[in-house]
């Protein structure tokens, strides 16, 4: 497998600097390339491996491209963003380079006769589809994927191992949900209905029903064991490119503005609206029925309890530190109150003797 | 579909003020209810849209109902608590509403002979039930839903698309569980078995078996992907009315007392036991071997270390604030004591001046 | 079922002090055991009980066994580590006492004709595995698991229920991976190739291929709903006799070392390398591109942002108290520069007074 550089651009645009003819077939780092392969250059910190490069191209910059001085016998694609250029065309080598499996539906899988399936996709082992499902063109279900009844999965979308989604959902077009995901189960709500006092108490918790679904735009992914509950009433609604990590959770009736990211670990209470282009670290909580801004980013580990009504970056969350001495930081703020009397004590003392100093 | 409100109240209680003959086909808020609807009043803070809706009915209770002083023409059903009684009439209204799959065990599941399933038992495709379980009346196992040797599921349960319940667990009668959860995995238990330090330390974990299984009440739900492990020697246990919400941890051996719910994200550690009446918030982490009164709280986020024997509200998270803050004040507090230094200081300072004033 | 003590320490080890001939059928507490059961002493508190428990035999180190003054008609296995040899020898019983599943595979089950399976494994219903898969001794893959094409699964391990591996990944010897877990899923990486700012921004998300593995090595465990994505281009690595509880998350192209256990609800951010030996707590969070030596402890809750280069326990995180004291904790820390105010303006007035006294 080798392509000519003029074949790529023709696919995937940019420019070529040197020759049109240098033919590539798989990609490499600038410093283990070969000449057959194509680097990138995505950081100007690693400007010094162009110069050095075997590569038989480097996606480049115009920029970073202007401050090579050893261009002789190099070739060079010229795009204004090398690595999602790079992310590009490795997604295209991999593609040809992996072996697709037929369309058609596996002889394991339970269809409802009331589901429509495109012809083109490709239906696991052990799938369920239930009544009134729509399965798109070119979308590709693995083994045991669950999909509840009237659920629909837009054109070209993959559903990996054991991804259950439940009835009344929607996934928008090149869905990628990765293995073990759960898509519309039932959101957290009960209705406290108890009489009396400490022991005395009786009753019980009512389960509130969750009639809404949940509404997924196109070119969301969806990661590992992640869990997004269906809306009580209304849907949950996740807008397209949202990309949400492994081990999230995603309350009832929250909306995922356009183009956030949700890093793994992170937990979203219920009704509570995240802008778009939001960045939420790793194992963030976010209270319910709160609202963040487009453009919030959230660090790693902090905890979100109220709005966030303006773009920024906002934390909550303290580095580890050698344990004897967060133990005794922790013993100070939890007297800290304390300080601040032995504080105002002082402050007291030294206006009396002020006063006096200035009787 | 459409009932009367003296229908209603004969199956649900309740008293009618108005037309008992009025009919209501389903639900709706107050403020977008029509003249065959039902909408309910659960915050005295709506109360002036009870004043204005359409609704055919409205859920009140007999205290907001003496506020309302447009009644003319207006139905109401009279109950202490109109939020519980919605949940409760909302779930019949789908449950009449949703199509019913056929009682039955689907041709692909895989059905150990020795299995004792209720005839009424619905059995879902590429289900497997191993020896000696026992499935009652009106259980619904869904697709994939793997049973273990010995376990009983309890009447009139729901087990969702993936869920795995492993051998020698209980589930009680009316449980929901939803897709993907894990019921009866082996607890983290391993003796160390090492000699020597550092780079010479040789040896190996060697894994405590975990002979306990997990024991659930009645009306306990399971959120989605969460885990429950199987006790070490006794069992795991769940009492009634649980509700537990998705991707939340439970070690083994755990005790959660009746009516206890835990959201969403939350881990305890092993051979923890939670009272009664408990409501701990999202992402918590409660250590092992430590126990929490009944009634007790715990904020979203928070850390429980220690045992927390009286009822009330524990809490040990921040909220997010902007990043810049944040980090002077976690600075500050990481040089906490040289503060109290600063303050100690002060007041031997001022304790010297002090006697010399008094001299 | 009884074994003498005497065919015990010929399979376990350890030596036998008193009768060679006794009997015992299974295990049990020291204040539990009756005269055909065999208990241990792990700690030395509860020696006491070693004076009066009718325990067939007592699994007991030299040390305690030398404290031991009523040792007549008792016996006792001699072994350093009688926790680990209580686990060994728990895990034969067990072993024994198990129906063991048929070689085989099931009807079920759909196998790709270029999988080798060895012929001692058991496969069970509605398990795929793809092609080029090889399934080695004494392997057991229960309901629903799924193998992708080129995986290999070492000999002598087991999978439970809707365990997902994915393509290109290798499990060592005896690896134990609870239910639900996911092993392989694509890390999270995208290319942002955005133009404009705020809501003239135009563009998307590129998804960075992962092309990596997961290779993992002998005798580790796998927790359910625990997932560990592939390497982005290297493989993500987990060595030998790593223990990971449930509900953990581990990044593209980290590497865990030996030994190293990891505590439920934990996170690993990408291409973090934690040592061997390691102990990491629930619901730790540790951020990607970091590096933590071997024998690091991190306390539970805790969060790491920075690599922790030396061998030692590490800690970030509060015990929860009451609700009020800690909001009023919280708040001061929110404002405790102002308190360093107070205090250098205290210092300045003294300093001032003091040079005053001295004049």
């Amino acid at each position: 497998m080798a392509f000519k550089l003029e074949d790529i651009v023709q696919q995937f645009g940019g420019e070529i600097v040197g020759d049109r003819t240098q033919q590539v077939g798989s990609l490499a780092p600038l410093d283990q390339a070969g000449p057959n392969q194509l680097a990138f250059l995505a950081n100007p910190k690693y400007l010094s491996q162009v110069e050095t490069t075997r590569a038989g191209a480097v996606l480049i910059n115009a920029n970073d491209l202007a401050k090579v001085t050893a261009r002789d016998g190099r070739n060079f694609i010229v795009t204004p963003n090398p690595y999602a250029y790079f992310a590009r065309i490795a997604q295209a080598f991999i593609d040809m380079s992996t072996p697709k499996p037929s369309p058609g539906v596996h002889a394991s899988a339970t269809i409802d006769p009331s589901a429509t399936i495109a012809a083109s996709a490709v239906i696991g082992p052990n799938v369920t589809i239930e009544a009134g499902v729509v399965i798109g063109e070119n979308v590709r279900l693995d083994a045991n994927v669950f999909v509840g009844r009237g659920t629909s999965i837009g054109a070209g979308s993959r559903l990996y191992p054991n991804v259950a989604v439940y009835h009344g959902c929607k996934l928008g077009e090149r869905a990628i949900v990765q293995a073990g995901a759960v898509i519309g189960s039932d959101g957290f709500g009960f209705a406290p209905d108890f009489v009396g006092e400490g022991d005395a108490r009786t009753g019980s918790w009512v389960k509130i029903p969750q009639v809404g679904g949940v509404s997924i735009g196109p070119d969301v992914e969806i990661g590992a064991n992640t869990t997004i509950d269906r809306g009580a009433m209304a849907d949950t609604i996740i807008e397209e490119c949202v990309k949400i990590d492994n081990l999230v959770q995603i309350g009832h009736n929250c909306k995922v503005g356009a183009y956030t990211v949700i890093a793994g670990c992170a937990g979203i209470a219920g009704s509570t609206t995240i802008g778009r282009h939001c960045m939420i670290g790793g194992a963030v909580g976010i209270a319910g029925h709160v609202t963040l801004a487009d453009y919030v980013i959230v660090t790693a580990k902090s905890g979100v309890s109220k709005s966030l009504l303006k773009p920024g970056m906002y934390t909550s969350a303290f580095p580890a530190v050698d344990h004897a001495s967060w133990n005794k930081s922790a013993a100070l703020l939890r007297n800290i109150d304390k300080l601040r009397e032995r504080i105002k004590a002082l402050e007291a003392s030294a206006a009396a003797n002020g006063s006096g100093d200035k009787a």
